[in-house]
């Protein structure tokens, strides 16, 4: 199709100014002056609306356009008028407006303003919104910022599995992926049971019949195996869907997101640390500069202090502490008044309220923790010298909390074999993994970055379901 | 850590020339020629080795460098001595060299070669091969350009859901995601089933005490989710896996796969088929200017008409002929005296062979086959004047067979209505997709881009378990 894109009319007004165009987009409203009227429509290349200007005695069918709905798809020829006195750069003298495909009068998001709560029940119509719009295009931004980052730095993009036999992290609960009928689901026999020597047992399900002959799971991190290729390539990262089957119905927490896992060889944890500010940056600096137009809409309606918090996280140095400093830090508050519901003391996990008291009255800045009790974190992590912390270190934003989860990997065989045994994991489960201590291992560290946490980061917006194009929560899987 | 990455040796040998270097990397071979030797170590951060000079005088732990086994870490500093006369442009003079991780004696990867087969088993350590570190560098850099591809042209990338409660494309088998227990699933009671009218029977499974309170499953297409952005963003784009639950053992099939599926707003099918074959050229060239190491050895070891092959397909025009003409030239290759194994006549589903004998041997090219019958393609197919065939165009290249999948899609609500009716499937069920038709429906389609086929055609890996990080497979989710 033969039409001009209204982006296009943005970035090249000056040369397309007095010239015939034609467009093709949405309704958003028509205002019928009588003799003459005014169709905002647009087309989804950019956050900004076209000014239709018809006129009733040059427009043949002047009133079948007055009368169309919201969300009427139209294409519309005419000359672009610039209008420097005008609010907007340019207006359309329309010559012909063709309705490609007229809206219903019952569409559902009529111009009086619907409550996120009411838009969730329509997800295929929502990204029409201004809100939506916003949101969805600053999620595209951010993507592609955070690919071109590092491939910028020569990082290779590792899709790590989503189907997986083993539950490595021991992360929460997680989802069974099976083409087992469960109404009907094959049972080990009797014979089989005998045959095993005791591995199975007579009556529970034979999973050796399932479709990957063993039960499998949805991953929760692509990490151990991003691993695997950092000691290939040295520097790699993942970004993917990863899944909780958690029962939490909050405002954070969804079943299906998207995780981006980088993992860097020869590196230690100010390396990580250093790599997850650089990263944070690059992308918050990337929208701001391709997204005003977005930015300043979420400013304005979703939350006031957006933009001047970008700013300051953009060119400000995050704060970086250790737990033991920051239980300190949390116990001198408690002395002086300040109330948390979970007590504080050394050996506890942070509980959000602590995270957001570090970040938002403390620091007041993007404040990274390290150093937590090897207690509260995973068996992969690095011991430290002390014995009783590991080189882990924490992201936390302010309005957020924790965004970041990050660590130095136990690179040594011994003492990554005696951790695993203590935790009386299987280490037979671990083997491709011990492998990589085995053959060459390094120092070595990354960390996890749950997408859509950044994207509400970055919008504002408070609540996870409105920055997933089609969210998956407990009880919840439509569209 | 303060180490210069092999990369920058080779971008900017001119000034580093003569400077002392720090490098970190995994050795690939050693060679002790009594008093001197020669250490042979990759970085991952090129497709290019580096090589050590050690000289037995000098170099403190000469022997113990020189008894390391392949895949051994280390840390080497020296001065980078430029070598015009040599095949390699510089080598490092080394003044010391540290193991930072030895390599046990039972390294599975020796020097001699290892066929593709024993390296699945070994999918851990396999990057580490010069076969597998050219494929997947050439797989995150041909993602890398998908992306940039899109972005640059304005399109939005939008994260459409794996988890998915409705089959609406029928396309194959799929995999249930589920937190019931199947060896105790809970079954409808027989109150509920009289309470349910009909709609539930007693005694079967009762999906309202999944997770998601009804049957889930793991995506097969993310298009109809797409749809609903593109009626929003006018040019949008997914890219993400996707799951066949098929059991099928092939080297072109596997369970989880990657997909990638622009849908473009007021575009008919000549409009997406010029955006399929410039994608697949933008990312042929860009593979090919980005990584010419890797070609290089694919084109030598794997494929020897690999580079002539995509240097041809980026510079010619891809063929477009219709279904019926394709039908007819292989009815004319029969009568000449063409085998093949499934007989040729129009309405037959075009098989690997005729696809291949047509871009092969026909038309030498990728080609376009189009205006599909609509009884073999997909009810969302746009329905063409004659009544009988779709708008449907498939992108077929020398080597692979089908590759694109595309589809100007039926926007006109009662076509529509009449083809889901005329199937026998749930209009209820379609009630989103249909409401994209009742307010401001438009031309638009879009295909659907088969990634690990991309990479085998960008590689000549014939294998699709070799161009996948950890492949799942029926029976296979090891790793």
């Amino acid at each position: 199709m033969d039409r001009t894109k209204i982006v296009q009319l943005y970035t090249h007004a000056e040369e397309l100014g007095g010239q015939t165009v034609t467009v093709a987009g949405w309704i958003k409203s028509v205002r019928d002056m009588k003799n003459f009227g005014f169709v905002t429509v647009n087309d989804g290349s950019c956050f900004k609306d076209l000014q239709i200007v018809m006129n009733r005695e040059t427009l043949a069918n002047y009133d079948d356009i007055a009368h169309q709905n919201v969300s009427a798809a139209i294409t519309a020829t005419g000359t672009l008028k610039l209008t420097p006195e005008a609010p907007q750069p340019f207006e359309l003298t329309a010559e012909t407006i063709e309705v490609v495909g007229a809206s219903a009068p019952d569409y559902p998001l009529q111009k009086k303003r619907a409550t996120v709560e009411f838009l969730r029940t329509q997800q295929h119509l929502r990204p029409r919104t201004n809100l939506f719009r916003a949101v969805f295009r600053v999620r595209s931004v951010a993507a592609a910022a955070i690919h071109r980052f590092f491939q910028e730095r020569g990082f290779v993009y590792v899709n790590t599995p989503i189907i997986t036999a083993s539950d490595c992290e021991g992360a929460g609960e997680m989802f069974r992926v099976t083409t087992i009928d469960p109404a009907n689901p094959p049972l080990v026999s009797e014979e089989q049971a005998t045959a095993s020597n005791g591995e199975l047992t007579a009556g529970e399900v034979d999973w050796s019949q399932d479709f990957f002959g063993v039960p499998a799971s949805l991953t929760v991190s692509g990490q151990l195996n991003a691993e695997n290729f950092a000691m290939a390539f040295g520097d790699v990262y993942t970004f993917g869907p990863t899944f909780r089957a958690e029962n939490s119905n909050t405002t954070r927490h969804a079943a299906e997101f998207w995780m981006i896992e980088p993992e860097i060889a020869f590196a230690d944890l100010a390396d990580d640390m250093n790599l997850a500010e650089d990263m944070l940056k690059y992308v918050i600096r990337d929208v701001m500069a391709t997204c005003p137009d977005e930015l300043g809409m979420l400013n304005k309606f979703v939350d006031k202090g957006l933009i001047e918090r970008l700013e300051h996280v953009a060119s400000s140095d995050f704060a970086r502490v250790t737990y033991t400093e920051a239980i300190e830090i949390l116990e001198q508050a408690v002395a002086a008044g300040q109330k948390f519901d979970y007590p504080v003391s050394w050996g506890i996990d942070l509980q959000t309220e602590h995270e957001r008291f570090l970040t938002e009255q403390h620091f007041k800045r993007p404040t990274f923790v390290t150093d937590y009790p090897a207690e509260i974190k995973a068996f992969y992590m690095r011991l430290n010298d002390d014995g009783k912390t590991v080189a882990a270190a924490d992201c936390l934003v302010p309005g957020i909390g924790e965004i970041i989860g990050g660590s130095q990997r136990e690179e040594r065989l011994d003492v990554l074999e005696r951790r695993i045994e203590k935790l009386g994991m299987d280490k037979e489960q671990y083997k491709y993994y011990l492998d990589l201590r085995r053959y060459g291992t390094c120092p070595h560290a990354g960390f996890g970055l749950g997408f859509e946490r950044l994207v509400m980061y970055l919008t504002g917006v408070g609540n996870i379901r409105d920055v997933i194009p089609h969210p998956r929560t407990v009880g919840n899987a439509e569209f």
